[in-house]
């Protein structure tokens, strides 16, 4: 599947610099200046439309929608909800990103009630996907206690539970629709320094769907291929995490079809 | 009217500097934080006091309130009507930055209410400005799908129907009383691929027209010409679009009366 | 009482790293971004949990809470409220931080209501302690009119009628719990210039609290002399303002034991 050329992340990449998507991200309010800043360095035009007066109408104009629920509220869900219907009214794809869906009741049951919705992809880091396949995670707050390999089969089995794409983000990602696995590497130890890069990806995953959105497993694998890519050329020239997301954005915006190619590892699993 | 030297963009930098107005900032969550330091690296003092509660109150104690609907909520409008009635009734000026006002019924709607407030001034991209000055535009989401060539006649017809001074942003700037048209060159390619440039820069007209309260023309004028002095300096420094907003601080805290003096381009038309 | 060695700034920042402490952060929409990153780069795990539908809960599992009025509202104000009886209730320290509390009566009345519920320290510029210390300032939005010795008397009164540790911030600083006082020299004076520099201090003073929950005032300490340490290197290799946040980010995350040992400045009075 992966092999098909017209799906391989570098001509993705070059689909996105063309079409320019329009990718509506709902996402928490530490990260919405880095998301916008993510997508508009790969060539995606974000909007950050969230209150439910509008976000539904607007769903059926985007070319897609991400949701994330690092800092929800009662208000925030209806407008999540209202945009996800209009989305998926519209055929648009849709992106959920469960940030520390087990922290509390008021989370827990606000991820049990967006997955009844169906989103396309579900993205989130190895105690999160761990906690919604079913699994006890070490997860405590934002960050994970569990690593990548550890949430392998509970991603495998949230994927196939949900007919979704599945990725599990970390040193090494990992990406399945419940059948094939994907592995994306490379990246930087530097990136749990930055607040709001899992977040920022989650959209960029939001802006890829939007190009291939036949193609939700090879728009994931190309969105997490381009971060982790940036991610390293940007690791060689930061000096700490603050110069880290400078140069991750000049990055971004500087990567070009064919560089990704050479450098872009991914593995196909099984 | 522009060659009063006391309304020169470098006079009323140096008037921003030793002034440190107040500005109240309205904005979108996106552009907070950009904002915020915007106006501090030009010798502002920015203020995000937005709730219904007490923007209202707050409006008669700054100086100049700016409003920008990006992420609007009916609660957010409610906190804007607030300030904003506030401003009048203190004699204060006040500028809209109406973000893709197009895009929803919630938004025109939103956006029609704001004009009958009377703003001194409004700031947009040229398919803003079209849709606001009765033209089709083709935009889509908060980027600009035309030219501010293009938004020339929907500006002046703006400005004579609002009593108000219009400025259409882009790769060249154009701003208008209805009468005359001054068009400000400069800036950089870099700064549309930056989230939130556009609201910073409103936030920026408001502090100017805070420190010429009787010119409203000349202020905006002034924002303008500095922004774009300062997009120039920071894009021969910059990589990218990270490292863009980083240069972009730096030269508007770096900036002097005589520097600005000589390099802002600014021509008078008819 | 700053001479117990396992509770100096070094010892406390090399068991920030060790310890990792989940800091609840409910902090103004401008500052959310620069606080998340500063507690990264410290080696805490911050964690922006603020609706009233969940942060009383979370308030129990996180290690310390840190609130922050300056983008205030009704909702946010209950949110803060149960957080912080979720913290009393599990003997979590919590920070207050008054942004400009004496600009409008809703502001006011909020920081009056916060005060019963007994923040364990309270940090503000000189003039919002001044004026919770009973005194006249001549602060104006969220800029400092005053200076930090005009808060001294102000400090003292306040942390003996709270029995709070009280610190004020400024070019130099100044804590205490009423009876002793302790200055931190150091920082730039850039750091005014960026926004939410103060209200991210405040967040960090949360990490500290939560690794020294018996030793406020050495937490306090700690904490501003970590941030005047690294803001003096950033000042050292910044440009502007721009620059000098990215500086002191990277600063933050390279700063080890012994360099803070050697370089910070803190002198113990009376």
């Amino acid at each position: 599947m992966l092999e098909e050329v017209e799906l391989s992340p570098s001509r993705l990449l070059a689909r996105m610099r063309e079409a320019a998507p329009l990718v509506q991200c709902i996402t928490n309010h530490v990260a919405m200046n880095l998301a916008a800043n993510t997508l508009l360095a790969t060539g995606a035009s974000p909007a950050m439309v969230e209150d439910v007066a509008e976000a539904g109408e607007f769903a059926r104009i985007a070319n897609a929608l991400t949701i994330n629920i690092g800092t929800l509220s009662s208000s925030g869900l209806d407008g999540m909800t209202s945009a996800i219907q209009g989305a998926n009214a519209a055929g648009k794809p849709w992106v959920l990103d469960p940030v520390a869906h087990f922290a509390t009741a008021f989370r827990r049951k606000a991820v049990g009630d967006l997955l009844t919705l169906k989103p396309t992809i579900i993205r989130g880091n190895a105690s999160e996907i761990l906690a919604l396949g079913g699994g006890q995670g070490s997860g405590r707050g934002v960050d994970s206690g569990d690593t990548v390999e550890q949430a392998g089969e509970a991603a495998r089995t949230l994927a196939l539970k949900q007919n979704a794409i599945v990725a599990v983000t970390g040193p090494t990602d990992l990406v399945t629709d419940g059948s094939c696995a994907v592995r994306v590497y490379g990246g930087s130890a530097l990136m749990p320094r930055v607040t709001a890069m899992g977040c920022a990806l989650t959209c960029l995953v939001g802006a890829f769907a939007a190009v291939a959105s036949k193609a939700p497993l090879q728009a994931t694998v190309a969105a997490l291929g381009v971060f982790a890519v940036a991610g390293e050329t940007a690791a060689e020239r930061a000096r700490g995490p603050g110069s880290f997301v400078i140069h991750f954005l000049d990055a971004l915006y500087a990567l070009d079809a064919e560089t990704l190619e050479t450098r872009v590892q991914i593995e196909l699993q099984r």
